[in-house]
């Protein structure tokens, strides 16, 4: 396998874009990619996106992306795992390139959630829980998470609290990212006041709904190190699954995919998770930061909520979690956060963070999971 | 990279399954495919699929089918690219494969579409349209289709009667295939007669609306050799996108798509459009056949019509194409198909296509396309 790197990052400011459709906020991203890598063109493309079906009416989707970006004839795919099809596709356009088949991969994620109401964008993001034993009871994903949370707080003692710290945390980072959706400050009192949505989770417990997208560039090492860049190396990536539906897991206060798809990419990258300078996760929910934390072996099982709060996890802290404020105040347009958080890294590992740079940064971590963790995608960065 | 091959293959009885969801059609037919293998674990699944969204309301597909075929934790990723998703699935898995990540790849493909009545099946199909520029203007396939048959009529001398031998063929063929649809013989003067639907192009001219899965096992073809089974290599692979909407083309008379594909493809491979002893391509619509005929290189532009009534690509021609009956007999599972195709080739190359049996065959080759050939994916197997 040929080593790989990415050479280019794009992002535009996420939020309710009414004034813009799909393929622009996607064409306008991917532009920024492209010209941040300097390279004149593409061999091929894979886009990572949830549900473009439900949210939009519109499948074919690559395809359709890959006009509008100018690249046509190139190879294009859609990949989805539901949150986490960004991952899915960064890892895929790594295997291209690792495989030699491709040497320039854009890999882009995107998804248009504004353009149904309230109760339809409820429904197509349902679709990522299992339809015939979750969906068909009428639970959504505020309610499947809140199961996990009460688990989680009778059995370690997680308090309510905690799980604001993850809010308050996070949307600190966020208030440095002017490409977040909301980049501001909130308190654990505002958290613990915000309406109830599924006891215990309350709205400033969970990520918003966003329009968005992100794209990188990929391309071999041998080939970035002849650009005179700085070069961000892809050294692990490991993917892995778990039942979707939260019934038929053995532990629901535990995310046994992203326990496996760490392992996997450590092992890969030979590093260890306190090797790790940063971590970008996929805090969909306040508790979600926490499972993950402990899943990614930062803490030990149960320890995630203290872990929190004694600032752990923090900018400043020993393993800064979601410097870019996470899915909670960048925002998540599910099938680009995937992607979004290998663009958090490279910033990172660049030193072009601003406000929320983490100092001395070397190598990041990505962790991106669809539903309540039935699929996982983990990729680990090196700045060489 | 290294080679890979096809070491098992499953298909089960394709038809309006209504007793079985989409888990259970995927299920069974994936267990056939690695029971033919032999292999006693995968390392990682890809599964095509158009829209379960739209047809089941089912996302996060591939978790939930590697789930229920007992496979957790491995890697599991949906592709889509509308009708091609199958074919995009075939070739995820061979770079998989290729690129050294994973040693065994189940790739699948699978589509439920008849639990939705038949306004919100066109509605799905539709998707694979340009929905801001064709389905916002009520056009659906059957009419995008018929636009490109009466084009290649009038430019060409195409023929109501030979876009009517397409359909005789495939059914002709089709009829000795136990697993098909509508495995049975049609006339001429039947299709003639047959409904209209978007004229000149009649019921008998469509595929049609289809439950059904199909798998393929891959591995090296070092590991393969070990295992003492007849060895089918993937010697070529070839994907392209075009605009998927008809009105940015530059001539709705070929398929650009296709012959960038099969360029591609007979590159890899070495081998030109002469050296292949069969095809299994992507009839949808009867005119489609023929346009992929020429974009192919099996014939010259504007001599498909000609060629199907000559007898050319019949079981017993030079050209066979479509020997399991294609998608017009077979059926038509839009995210199935191109694995479905993928499995014939095996059979034909295994020698285990029973009545339908093409002698002396080496090298075979699909073709597969997602809406009016907005993408296309190619492959050339060997019998090694």
């Amino acid at each position: 396998m040929r080593e790989v790197a990415i050479i280019g990052i794009g992002m535009a400011k996420w939020g309710e874009i009414w004034e813009k459709s799909l393929r622009t906020i996607f064409t306008e991203t991917a532009l920024l990619a492209l010209d941040d890598s300097g390279v004149d063109h593409i061999d091929s493309m894979v886009v990572g996106c949830m549900s473009s079906g439900l949210f939009i009416g519109q499948e074919h989707l690559a395809s359709l992306l890959a006009d509008y970006l100018g690249q046509k004839p190139v190879p294009a795919a859609r990949v989805e795992s539901a949150c986490a099809s960004g991952g899915v596709a960064l890892r895929q356009g790594f295997i291209e390139v690792a495989s030699g088949i491709s040497d320039i991969v854009l890999v882009g994620g995107v998804e248009k959630m504004t353009d149904v109401n309230g109760h339809e964008a409820t429904y197509a993001l349902g679709t990522a829980a299992d339809q015939e034993y979750e969906g068909f009871h009428g639970i959504t994903f505020p309610g499947l998470y809140a199961l996990m949370a009460v688990a989680h707080m009778h059995r370690y003692g997680t308090t309510r609290e905690q799980l604001a710290m993850v809010a308050v945390k996070n949307h600190h980072n966020g208030s440095f990212n002017p490409l977040a959706q909301y980049p501001f400050e909130v308190s654990v009192g505002a958290v613990l006041n915000s309406v109830l949505v599924a006891d215990p989770l309350r709205v400033l417990d969970c990520s918003p709904i966003t329009d968005g997208a992100a794209a990188v560039v990929l391309c071999p090492v041998e080939m970035a190190k002849k650009m005179k860049k700085p070069i961000i190396k892809i050294i692990g990536s490991g993917q892995a699954t778990d039942s979707i539906a939260l019934s038929s897991r053995e532990d629901i206060a535990w995310l046994e995919s992203t326990y496996q798809a760490a392992k996997r990419a450590y092992a890969m990258a030979g590093k260890k998770p306190e090797d790790i300078n940063f971590f970008e996760v996929h805090d969909c929910f306040t508790i979600a930061e926490i499972l993950v934390m402990e899943a990614l072996g930062i803490v030990e099982k149960g320890k995630g909520g203290g872990a929190v709060e004694k600032g752990l996890t923090a900018l400043t802290g020993k393993f800064p979690v979601n410097p870019s404020g996470g899915l909670k105040a960048k925002g998540h347009p599910v099938g680009a956060t995937g992607v979004a958080q290998a663009v958090e890294v490279v910033k990172q590992l660049r030193g072009e963070a601003g406000k929320r740079q983490i100092q001395n940064a070397k190598i990041g971590m990505t962790q991106n999971m669809g539903g309540t963790g039935g699929s996982t995608v983990c990729h680990i960065f090196e700045r060489i």
